[in-house]
């Protein structure tokens, strides 16, 4: 059974997309999803790159774009009451749950509740009835999530994505291979079919040729 | 009959991409492609950001990313000699086409030089020998390409795009709806048959919320 790494932040409405789109893949193949909260930030102040909602065309175009996806996979769409908010809370909440179907499920409710109903997930209150409705104990999770140890666990996991080439969420990675967006599942599906294998002597070669002309 | 503008440059792997991605929709529906050269670097001084090439990660994935691509489309990939290079003689070029077959050939035969067959299409002699081959007055293009019109040109098509709010390449236009990557070419096709409407009023109500964090 392979396992399917998914880097995500709750910030990102192409993870809610990513969450719902790659359902059909979870119940069609022998694999395993195991997300992995890293901070958005974290990787845009890594990359010296600016996110969608910073950029003021992208952001519009991006909140068209999302909604056409949620039109494709027939989810609904509402979006939170303020964007960009700090989703520190609710990422450090989801490495407080007791196990792997207790964070899948209350990621979900999570990702539901921001993108599809319109809650504000930063809030403290929002989350504790977030908690509830995934059957984990508030109060151990409050508690938990509030520890160093959480704290520096979602800054290593945002490290650790980031020597692994991620630049961005959702990334899922399969074995070594990235997938970068809730557009790539396609590719992710062919890949676990075995097809769409890269010649990697090629993408070497490649990698190692100049630059020509590069931006002042 | 509808136009369907694409906004590209020919230094995106994508755009290439996008260029034999369009090819099915143009032969299926009543539409004319109005391929419109503008500057990426331009974009991207415009709105702050950086581009593929610039983020070390981002230009390893998305080499791999426009290879599977390729595969997909079964399409050669080679990449050019060197990367990134300065595209504006190829650019400026295609402004320099005598009518749209002209530049419409002389685009695809440019965009199969650079990244299927690997040829420096940065090089004066290259693009000579692309120009004939696609049929045109070498002597002529060379000499319009350098009028101070052309340049002009390149121009004010790298800010009536940005002014109609494309920040990526390729981006396609239809009606007013953008549609940015080659990956998106399915949302399209999907517009041009009446589906994938998203509600005007929501998006606009999205856009108005206030934001809740930003980056320092």
């Amino acid at each position: 059974m392979k396992t399917i790494y998914l880097y995500f932040d709750f910030i990102s409405p192409y993870v809610y997309l990513a969450w719902f789109g790659i359902k059909p893949i979870l119940k069609k193949y022998d694999v395993v999803l195991n997300p992995i909260p890293v901070l958005f930030a974290g990787l845009l102040n890594a990359h010296g790159q600016k996110g969608p909602a910073e950029i003021p065309s992208k952001r519009i175009y991006t909140v068209i774009d999302t909604m056409r996806g949620a039109i494709k996979l027939n989810i609904p769409y509402e979006g939170p009451p303020a964007h960009p908010f700090n989703p520190l809370s609710p990422l450090r909440m989801t490495l407080a749950m007791a196990d792997s179907v207790q964070k899948n499920n209350f990621i979900e409710i999570v990702l539901n509740a921001c993108w599809a109903e319109g809650r504000d997930i930063s809030d403290a209150n929002v989350l504790k009835d977030l908690c509830l409705k995934a059957g984990c104990d508030v109060n151990n999770a409050i508690q938990k999530m509030q520890n160093i140890e959480v704290k520096e666990e979602l800054k290593k996991n945002t490290e650790t994505a980031i020597a692994r080439g991620v630049f961005g969420v959702p990334t899922f990675m399969v074995d070594n291979e990235l997938f970068w967006g809730s557009d790539r599942i396609q590719f992710m599906e062919n890949y676990l079919n075995g097809q769409l294998k890269v010649d990697q002597t090629k993408v070497e070669k490649i990698l190692k040729r100049p630059r020509a002309a590069d931006r002042k």
